[in-house]
């Protein structure tokens, strides 16, 4: 594959703006791979991205950072040291690059290392501090790629950046699923892809919450044995109830609604576990004495960690994750501004948008 | 459902006999639930009793033992106590109830009670050091019984004993299941329900050891992804090889052939875990120094643990376990002793061996 | 030791009143044992307990119920089936009893039985849902009693039951504490045990958060490296500040303020450990998606948990325990509505307030 | 600190013997730091290195490879791109540095990487895979280096190595060391600080087994409640009536003889763990189905891990560690093979035998 010197890429311009523009396509570092980019998706995050609320700083100046944390392309070229990966494979990526050296990195930590944002260290979050996908190449560290198989397409590959996520919040807990009681709150994304990852990995009662009846109506589908909707129900006696009584072993919080913690709290059994994976954008007010008094844990994910790629891509190898109905707007680079707006305002229902960036023949058009 | 006063129940005789004979129903103390036994199936362990090599005092007086761990039956009658479980209720065993006051018991070892085999303090184990379910009706502890769905018949439901310790296997090594490698040494009951729930629980790669091509054929079936028979391949190596020359995450010895130890230790990848749970008759001798150098864990597994049996009837209940080609033979109770012979010669290629005991009007006569 | 028929006995009255009357002295079950009670001490939840606001019931009638939960005596009687303790022994309580049949109890979480409080399941929390110690007897199962090395007096070991909360707490983690940064926040009885045990068992450093001087103090005693008055200090600042910037391995909320859950999460390092051990009378507001941006884990204790006995008692008799600084006040049983009136208004700096309950010729008098 | 062009090195010369020699001094990479040695120490390790068992292809040329994985000095030059050390920071190495990017580096068992020996990808080990410490300079990267406290002194900085490997043997069982019960099987350096620790931590019941009375004597000194010498008495006897018949929680096997792995099974109670931490020579035959039956689980350590030195150093700063009893002899550079032969034959009772390196004026010459 012969590389050329610039390519396109969606970059932040003044807040709220991204614009399509030529950059160099980025050089290649010993332990790095280059990827040239098919197909990349939208997430929350980046919307804040391009608010620029996410950064604390005011973030990078107009014209030079590419965002995108999601995405799935093949090998383009490959750093001196890699022997992991080579030319044309195609790969999936994570986020997160430790800085390696931490404590936190140390101890297998590494979307919590403590160089956070420091560059010099070795730390990198794609599209996040360092340039991410949303260009027709992006450069990674070998450690943040996944190898694919010929069987999942690029759709379904960018969705498994999520559920790298969703595996890490079940991987936290340390337990096996089978025969759990779980309870999803929050039927985005994650929401949606927890509530099937966990009746495939054996949950015994898999409940998801929710107010919109389009999105409950796809977790039915996906798995759930009880969906709820919280405008209509009490979720937290609904849950009970499906659960004889005792509350769910698990409860997933995906909805970064702050008044959702204290039925998150409520529907956890005595010693119960709640995975808190959306972000909040205020406080939460919330009955801790709730969680002391019954031994309640509450674990935090930000993201995928350790192994989680790993786990998703396996899933689906075995053709065990639907998501194409979570994929609903597919737009060219060219046109990221336009699918930045449908994916914020959620026009026509939109789920997953997509951004189709280097050409990829492979895909179906007719979708 | 009115108590007769007797029951027939099979009894160990002289050293290596059983005999049927009449003793009286069970009474029920507080916490306790009468089961009307309506399938059973013989285990290892059980030849062990009949040989009397099991007791290491010789055992009990002829003619007042009943073996049987792996039962299922209906709820004929439940202690003043007992809220959780009502008569008429179709239930599965699980062997042990623990003294739960010991200091294992207490942090939820109770399968490792420190009072074993102390009856005075609550130690139970069905058919072991109390009687078991080889006879009409067989006397549980609430906690040691777990209720059936209606899609589970009697013969998958006694298969669920052996699937809890497949399930505690796993669950003691704290981690998912989805995307690890996986290879199991021993095609056994044990050895083909761990292939067919790590397939179930999202193994990436499941491998099966063994010697016998009959045995390897149901593994196949059962999801296994490679079956190595190791009198004709390098068990060792095809592990490697099927795991990228890295080694399996997880090694589940279920043979409890001494020289396979040093297979398993070497077929591990550095860092991974080798859980025994095949029984040894012999000392083993094996290179423990690989484990040191690699930092191999080796955990145990005597049977099912905390909550086991309920994870294996949850996955039982979704339709996602195949057991009907595991019970290979039926007998009536009458005939116990000719059902012995048929597990302990392997006659017909027995697998599992079913005791038909209580009238059972369900059961599909054309198996 | 014979025993009489009836005994004194500190009972709950009209609320929040408390009255000394003459009861029976407690029969003993099976697995029970009949506690001389020497020395009993108070604590938060007994005052919620006098005004009754602890029960959401309205709680026992007048005249019946004695709390009590702290306190440590001499064995007067043991049930039938009791080998562990003997007539004689020292012994101090553990408040928790499970019913040891839920899915919790045989998981080894006892303290978070899904029976609570269900008494004929064997459920049963000394002075909460059953008798306590505030009595010249008081009945205990087997299981929450602990052996008192002679060299614990009774003042030492009625503390033991608050440091084995602080154990659970710290043992709940999951690591060793040589090497850790620990912040403990609230320098009640529980947050200056739990100075004193980080110290002790190798935390690199400790610091101590709180309001009262005096109580600081002690805690610089007790072997905090680091003590903050957070109405003069920035707390969050200066744990930073003594964590090299990254923040707290482990905090420890002991103080029940909502206000200084905020607080917790800030002086934690990405991917520590927050443990509520405070119980906290309204909703807390806290900044949540600082803990999810940062990996932090909540853990939640209300007490002591399996084994935490036996490690504080291990601590003491190693004579690596102080805790005479705590214990500020003793009454006799008869004056047990002084005792309460002292602890609730804190009179007197009052800390640990004690009830000298039967004869007790070894007490010093002197102290 | 201007640097020399040229050092004074200990090299492996043919198979058992060692040279001093001149070598260049070390170029600093940009995450690497120069330390000017100190003060090296001698372990098991080292004696293979010399006979060149330790590698399976010969290992290197004579005259270039510098051994030594044990040692502590100054900074003497840092890396561009390091800001956690400064040029004149006192230092302790551990020996691993991880690739940080195969899964057992991410999932923070680098001590296990997956490219062990391949330098290419990172990967090194001090002393075994790259030069070490016997030699005037070392290069480390700066993840494997952890600051002294002044009040460490170099000799017992060198031995923090060595509690390194202990802390981890403790810190793999995931639990508080107080109120356990551990046994110790082998009295050399390392059983002798574990035996240490384990009383430090809070053990209950610390028991050291061996056969030279010189050793169990100075682990009585270290805080051991029984020293056993096999020789003389039935070990396993001896720790089951010290732990009341139940045997030790924990038991560590330093010894590396192959026919004290049974013992460690037996004296460990139900439940119970053992770590092998010594490195076996022959292969072991032991009683597995004792594991099997008895629930015991066997861990295996290689060597320190993530923390372990923070853990080891935290201790010493506390002046919690007694180190001077085990540094029997100190040669000078220019005398290593005579310090390999005085370590190897055991001349006058040698424990740790000690290089002392670069010039030392800290050092007292009175010991």
């Amino acid at each position: 594959m012969s590389l050329p010197k610039t390519m396109q890429a969606a970059v932040l311009g003044e807040p709220g703006t991204l614009a399509v523009t030529t950059l160099p396509v980025p050089q290649v570092g010993p332990e790095d791979v280059l990827v040239q980019v098919r197909r990349a998706s939208l997430c929350g995050t980046d919307l804040k991205i391009r608010s620029r609320h996410f950064f604390t700083d005011g973030g990078p100046a107009a014209g030079e950072f590419v965002p995108g944390h999601e995405y799935a392309g093949v090998v383009a070229a490959v750093g001196s040291k890699v022997d992991e990966l080579r030319v044309g494979d195609r790969v999936v990526t994570e986020a997160h690059r430790g800085c390696m050296r931490c404590a936190n990195c140390l101890a297998g930590a590494y979307t919590d290392c403590l160089n956070y944002g420091l560059r010099h260290t070795g730390h990198r979050v794609q599209g996040m501090t360092v340039n991410g996908g949303f260009a027709q190449y992006a450069l990674n560290h070998v450690s943040t790629l996944h190898p694919l198989p010929d069987s999942v397409d690029f759709d379904a590959a960018v969705v498994l950046s999520t559920v790298g996520t969703v595996m890490h919040a079940f991987d936290v807990l340390g337990t096996l699923l089978a025969g759990t009681t779980v309870a999803v709150l929050g039927p985005g994304p994650i929401g949606l892809l927890a509530t099937q990852v966990a009746r495939e990995l054996g949950a015994r009662t898999v409940a998801l919450v929710g107010t919109r009846e389009a999105r409950l109506a796809i977790g039915k589908t996906f798995g759930a044995d009880l969906v709820v909707n919280s405008r209509e129900q009490d979720a937290v006696a609904a849950v009970r109830e499906a659960t004889d009584g005792i509350g769910a072993d698990i409860v997933l919080e995906c909805s970064g609604a702050p008044s959702v913690v204290d039925d998150a709290l409520r529907m956890a059994k005595r010693s119960g576990k709640v995975v808190l994976v959306g972000f909040f954008e205020q406080p939460v007010q919330c009955d801790l004495n709730h969680a002391v008094m019954n031994g309640i844990t509450i674990r935090t994910v930000r993201g995928e960690g350790t192994g989680s790629l790993t786990r998703a891509v396996s899933l689906a190898a075995r053709g065990r994750l639907r998501t194409a109905e979570l994929v609903t707007h597919h737009f060219a680079l060219t046109d990221v501004a336009e699918a930045f707006d449908t994916y914020a305002e959620r026009r026509g229902n939109a789920i997953k948008v997509m951004l189709d960036i280097s050409e990829d023949p492979e895909r179906t058009r007719a979708r």
